[in-house]
């Protein structure tokens, strides 16, 4: 097991290594949605970051902490995800080779989207075992460093820089915040959160959402040792996967409680974004605003003012999970 | 014929009326669509504004510059549009009274919204003579103030002033805008960035896009004087009504060009900022991007930087234009 390494100073190396790279994202606010949560939500919109998700931050940073001698040789990668195609984007800017490993399942825009980066797609069969052969097969042909999505020190050290402006641009508005709140999935962000909330404040609190669908976080929490997820079933296909190794270490101490929120509720809270905040986001990210508006949260004291991170856009605009016929929560 | 008083102070002058309770929208950059567009262009998101459009600029402006015993009777306009919800939102805020005349074939849905702002509304027949006459009698009745949509040189004066943040902000990026394109319809918006352009700088030039159903400012343009709009048939629904006397004045010497856009350029680029800039934005807002688009915008010279005002974000969530079966022009 490896024990993480990431610090406060390691976040904010990496707050230095995206500087002008990566978008500082601006923070919204929208009075009807505070009206309805009964208190002021700051939502930091990674949704409008380089390729529309957070995931740039981490990959960006873990690509910028390589020596030249290492990167030279590129890196690897297993993902269909947001992390795929920000890893692809931040190796073409270093001007580095980038390997990702896709399941034949994949749709094709993906791969498609992920070659547009310039980066190789090795296509394998759609189980974990053979992403991680097939991953580890191009690393010994390659020299390639593999960059883990979420369990990655690196990874998780660029993904926290999100709090760090959060927390100044809010700051920046005149307020300070209580509390934060992301999505969490394999705890990359949630991680990050963090390890930046306890360095910037130290009674800064620190919640998750996350589906009821795939709530190894919240089992986890309860069980208070790491239980991996087996199948998952939720709209929210940005979290489907386990909670890593390092996360877990990192957000057990920290994170104070983990809501799990239904499709449902995930989709209302989407669907408020759009309509309300005119905020485009992935189902993911509406996990912890749903989390927020649930009954769960109400009796919880003291949180006045709470940033959300809204941790990316991608959605297939042709299917809406709110409209009829669509392969969303409300066909049903 | 109302000759126009708006000048530089008086925008400033709404600048000042509005700071504090208008939102100063982000001014967002999509290097994506900069790629297909062969230039740097600054997005105005004034689909972020309160009720989701410009129009509460112009709207709370013409109260806010109200004098407290014309303010008792209220304010009275005819729209089914986001000045109706601009005005009732800025009466509300000011409590005072507001009058909205509405044709009695508005959808529900937005009779709703404008009484959730504490609205009166007042239906009559779904034609320009009689909501005319309606709104003459609601004046009569209360003593209330008409606020024209965009005929009024406080609404005018109010919508400049998003042209000034987007100068500022664009400075603040270490640019200097060479131009700024924006829809017309009513031309308020337009008007308002005219005399705030002029204000700014003498050599920033000023564009507008309009659809080529509803062309009457083209037609206009082309003849030398004020064309009324008749039959207007196009997707972008903000954009339907005839320029205004007092607009036609202002913009007449100032706009550049005027360039018209069909309902599929307008849906194209309206995807384009869903998906590359995750920018929700109702289709009269897409028109000024795809006017850029355009092969009549790639002929001129010298603009490097362009400004781009997003109108607003109220758009039918159940029912997106690039949809099989929507009433949009995918399915035309």
């Amino acid at each position: 097991m490896d024990a993480s390494a990431v610090d406060f100073e390691r976040v904010q190396r990496a707050a230095t290594a995206i500087a002008g790279v990566a978008h500082r994202t601006p923070v919204m606010t929208c009075s009807a949605i505070d009206e309805l949560a009964g208190r002021r939500l700051f939502f930091k919109c990674e949704n409008f970051q380089k390729v529309g998700a957070f995931k740039f931050r981490g990959a960006f940073n873990a690509i910028a902490q390589l020596s030249d001698e290492a990167a030279t040789n590129g890196v690897v990668t297993h993902s269909s995800g947001n992390h795929a195609q920000a890893l692809a984007l931040a190796a073409k800017m270093r001007g580095v080779p980038a390997y990702i490993v896709m399941p034949s399942t994949a749709p094709s825009v993906k791969k498609a989207a992920v070659e547009g980066y310039g980066a190789e797609v090795i296509v394998c069969e759609p189980t974990l075992a053979a992403r991680e052969s097939t991953a580890d097969a191009v690393q010994i042909r390659t020299g390639a460093t593999f960059i883990h999505p979420y369990d990655n020190d690196d990874v998780i050290a660029g993904q926290g820089t999100a709090m760090l402006e959060l927390y100044e641009q809010v700051a920046e508005l005149g307020e300070l915040l209580d509390a934060v709140v992301t999505p969490v999935g394999g705890g990359g962000l949630l991680a990050g959160t963090c390890i930046a909330a306890r360095g910037l404040n130290s009674s800064l609190r620190v919640f998750a959402g996350e589906p009821a669908g795939a709530d190894d976080a919240a089992r986890s929490f309860e069980a208070g040792r790491r239980i991996p997820q087996t199948a998952p079933d939720t709209i929210a296909d940005g979290l489907l996967t386990s909670l890593g190794e390092r996360n877990w270490q990192i957000i057990h101490p920290i994170v104070e409680r983990i809501l799990t929120v239904s499709d449902d509720e995930i989709v209302a809270a989407m669907r408020l974004l759009w309509e309300r905040a005119k905020l485009l986001v992935e189902p993911s990210s509406a996990v912890a605003l749903a989390a927020i508006l649930s009954r769960q949260f109400e009796p919880i004291a003291g949180l006045r003012s709470v940033g959300v991170i809204l941790s990316g856009g991608n959605v297939d605009l042709e299917r809406l999970p709110w409209m009829r016929g669509s392969l969303g929560i409300a066909a049903k």
